[in-house]
C-alpha cells in the first residue's frame, strides 16, 4: 500500500516536524514490524532526522544553509530557486526508517522533518512500508 | 535478483541521468509493487535525484560543489581526488525508491542521476528489488 | 529481527569503521539475500560510505567538515554542538545495503563508517534485514 501524505509549508524555508503524522499512519494500517520507506517527490525540498527539543538547533541548520549556500550566489537557471535545488540534494528524498511493534525506532531526541527550501507551498511526502 | 549496470562518465565532474534506464528495467522484470534500492560501489561517485528539465540546474550544482569543495584544498590524501571523496559522501551511495504499478514514484521534474566525480571512468550500480 | 550494536567513539570527531560488525551479523544470523537497513539513533553522529585504504581520506573529511562547519560559528543552541546536528544531517542516518549470498555489495575500497560528531560517547546503531 502506497500512501500519500499533504504537507503546507508557510515560508521559503521551513523545516516541518511529521514524526507524529508517520507514527499515526504505522498505528492506524497496523504495519508491525519492518522498513517504512519515506518518498519526497519535489526538487526543492527534503527530508532529514534532527533533535525537536531545543528549536534553535532547527534555526541554526536554517540559518548555516542559508549563508553557505545563498540565493544569490552566481548561478544560471533562471527561476532563482538553484539555492533551493542543491539543499535538495544534500538533505535527500527518500528516508528509509525502521519499525518494530508499530513504532518507529528513533532516539531520545529524533524527529522526522520535512524540509521546505522554496516554498511557502503545498507539497507531498509518499510513504511505503515492506513488511519483514 | 541483483541486477548490475554499466556507466561510462565523460568528464571529472559528470551527471548521468539514468532515470529511464531504472524505468526499463523494472518493467523488464515485472517489477510490480515494492522498493527498489539502487547502489554506487564507489568512493568518489554518488547517486541523487534532482530537477531533469533545465540543465542549468545540473550546471548550477556541478559548479557551486566544484568551488566549496576545491581539488586544490590543503589535503593530505596522495591521489589529488578526496574533494571526489567527500563529494561521494555528501551525495550518497544509496537510494531508495518506491515502485507502484510497476513505475518508479518520482515528482513531475525529478529526475535519477549517477555523479562522477572523479572520472572519466566506467562505473557500475546495482539494484535491488524488495517485493512489498 | 532488529539487531542492536553498541559503538565507543573516542574523540569529538571519530569515524569508526563497522564494515567487518555488519558482515559478520549477516553470516552469524544467516541473512542470505536483501536489504539490510542500518540506522544511528542520535542527532549528532551519521553513517556514510567511504574509502578505507588510505587513512588519510578519513583525516581528510573530518579535518575538511571541521573547517567548514566550525564549532564556534555563530550558533544559537547553547549546548554548543550545533555544528554535530549540522553534520549529522549531512551524513544521514540511514543507510540501506544490499545483501548477495550473505555478503553485503561493497565496492572494493569502500568501508562502512559510524560517524561521530560530538564525542566521546557510547553510541547505537540498530540494523533491520529484509529478505527478498
Amino acid at each position: 500500500m502506497l500512501i500519500k501524505l499533504s504537507i503546507e509549508s508557510k515560508k521559503r524555508n521551513d523545516f516541518i516536524e511529521i514524526t507524529e503524522i508517520i507514527q499515526n499512519l504505522i498505528k492506524e494500517n497496523n504495519f508491525n514490524s519492518g522498513i517504512i520507506t519515506l518518498f519526497v517527490p519535489h526538487t526543492t525540498a527534503g527530508i532529514t532526522i534532527n533533535e525537536n527539543a531545543d528549536p534553535d538547533v532547527k534555526k541554526d541548520m536554517i540559518n548555516f544553509f542559508n549563508e553557505f549556500i545563498p540565493k544569490d550566489y552566481n548561478f544560471s537557471h533562471i527561476e532563482g530557486n538553484s539555492d533551493g535545488h542543491i539543499k535538495s540534494t544534500l538533505f535527500n528524498h527518500s528516508l528509509s526508517l525502521i519499525v518494530e511493534n508499530k513504532e518507529i525506532i528513533l532516539g531520545t531526541w529524533q524527529g522526522i522533518y520535512f524540509c521546505e527550501f522554496d516554498g511557502p507551498r503545498n507539497r507531498k511526502v509518499y510513504a511505503k512500508f515492506i513488511e519483514g
